[in-house]
């Protein structure tokens, strides 16, 4: 495009609702966080969310664009949100027409938060993009999302891509065993049994950045715990490429500073369970994009032709 | 259509070249099964192909479009071959341009057996047909398809929906554990455990058909067996549900003769995993086309708008 545009972004999540605007070159200016806590006990979140975006378009008369992010599944046209755990007064909203009706002048653009994360490492990560990726969040949950033919793939009925919630181990779904709780489980139960040495305390609650610490310094038990939570990513990653045919994965969220130590047992498993005309492309890299992947994301829908 | 087409159709298998003709009622007529190993033997099993095409269609005039099943995988623009186990010798051959380059008149149309049957479900199976389902076929091993918003889901590099081979219980892929030689071995497995009452005989190789036929009859032994393969295909449904958000399952393939003793694993695996959102619409049934399904699938091919 030739001139270029400045897109407002607004990440909506379980703590905060974080705005900002978003320039082509994926800079991010005037941002600001509000606590959801505080939206909430007002009553009226969507009003809220209206009157917030209105104030900040006053003084930015050339934003025509606003990418949402939010916590959760929508319905296929992207109008109105089905589940929001963290905002569950949300559920059933015709969001979409609320915002249209207020602010027509505006074209807004609603989308589930990982969908919009791995949107924005497309438009705004660092290069190369490949045409299909898929992304995946490590943090208190496991979100996931897929880039085919550069654009969103929302499956079926508009919300796929819940790879967090398929079968892992012991009968728990993925994000169970290698989400942050995960991750504390598994370390509890392992550090029971390590006779080895280690740096971690065991007569103190584990903590996972402790764990990601130790491992960086060499820490045998924290590096164990990580390659088995590796192993169950790992498994999640083939059921993606072998369903979805999707070569490239890209890692992120919180998590993430794990990925040197969760990487070997994630190749292990890809190297067990995937053929050479799997093996021969695949690609898993971390995430370029930092603390900001959420708002540049939701800022990022905005590039898309229309709001599916 | 106003005018009635008719279509070639041929399906490659490891055993059987199974052709015929097709109405576009889905009536089979001419149906003709050549020896794979005799084409085989002849040092130029393409070289057969063609000829046998070209002579097929010599009282055929009428017929301008011929669909090719394969069992394995093809390049994304559904030109070439790339891994056909039964067949390696098309590994890599250009047979699009070969079939094209010798009959010029017809529009050739390549895909996986697998993702034509699905397409044959579509066009030619019982309504009603939905715009978006899975399709598994339980066999030998574990094929599947997709069908999203009416069209054939091939994913990223045009390979995608290999379920049979993503990471099942036990460190085994799920076709190891769900086809054919999976049944076998859990059956064996369970029956040197089994105290109860049981038809099965304990002195000789166990049966699939024949657990089948004991379920029937009530064998508690052989509806436990299926019950586990149930959970297990249960897990490989939640995880296509949960990255495909596609809440409709047809199930094909010899095996599929156990649905109605596999269904109570298959579905309470679902219901454990899933939510409202899936469980509200999920619908899982038999495939509708019996054993020309793979020829009545590749001549499914030609409705398409392009091959891809």
């Amino acid at each position: 495009m030739s001139v270029p545009e400045l897109f407002l972004g607004i990440d909506i999540g379980g703590n905060h609702v974080k705005m900002g605007f978003v320039d082509s070159g994926g800079t991010l200016h005037d941002f600001q966080s509000y606590p959801t806590a505080e939206w909430r006990a007002t009553g009226n979140f969507t009003q809220r969310l209206v009157e917030t975006i209105a104030f900040k378009l006053i003084n930015h008369k050339d934003v025509k664009k606003v990418g949402i992010g939010l916590p959760g599944t929508i319905t296929k046209d992207r109008k109105i949100p089905i589940e929001i755990t963290a905002i569950p007064e949300l559920n059933g909203v015709p969001l979409w027409a609320i915002l249209t009706d207020a602010l027509p002048h505006i074209k807004f653009f609603l989308e589930n938060d990982a969908n919009a994360a791995a949107l924005g490492e497309l438009y705004y990560g660092m290069p190369p993009h490949p045409d299909d990726f898929v992304f995946i969040t490590l943090g208190t949950g496991i979100g996931s999302a897929a880039i085919m033919h550069r654009k969103l793939f929302i499956g079926g009925d508009g919300n796929g891509m819940e790879l967090g919630h398929i079968v892992s181990r012991n009968h728990k779904k993925l994000e169970q065993n290698t989400g942050k709780q995960g991750v504390l489980d598994l370390g509890a139960e392992l550090l029971a049994k390590w006779t080895g040495p280690t740096v971690i305390a065991r007569d103190q609650p584990i903590s996972a950045t402790r764990m990601v610490v130790a491992a960086e310094h060499g820490d045998e038990f924290s590096r164990s715990v990580f390659y088995q939570i590796g192993e169950m990513i790992g498994e999640g990653i083939v059921a993606c490429v072998r369903i979805l045919d999707i070569k490239e994965i890209i890692i992120g969220g919180g998590l993430s500073a794990s990925f040197d130590y969760v990487m070997p047992g994630i190749m292990n498993i890809c190297q067990f369970y995937l053929t050479p005309y799997y093996l021969q492309k695949l690609t898993i890299k971390k995430a370029t994009l930092g603390n900001d992947a959420g708002l540049l994301g939701a800022a990022s829908l905005c590039h898309q032709e229309t709001n599916h």
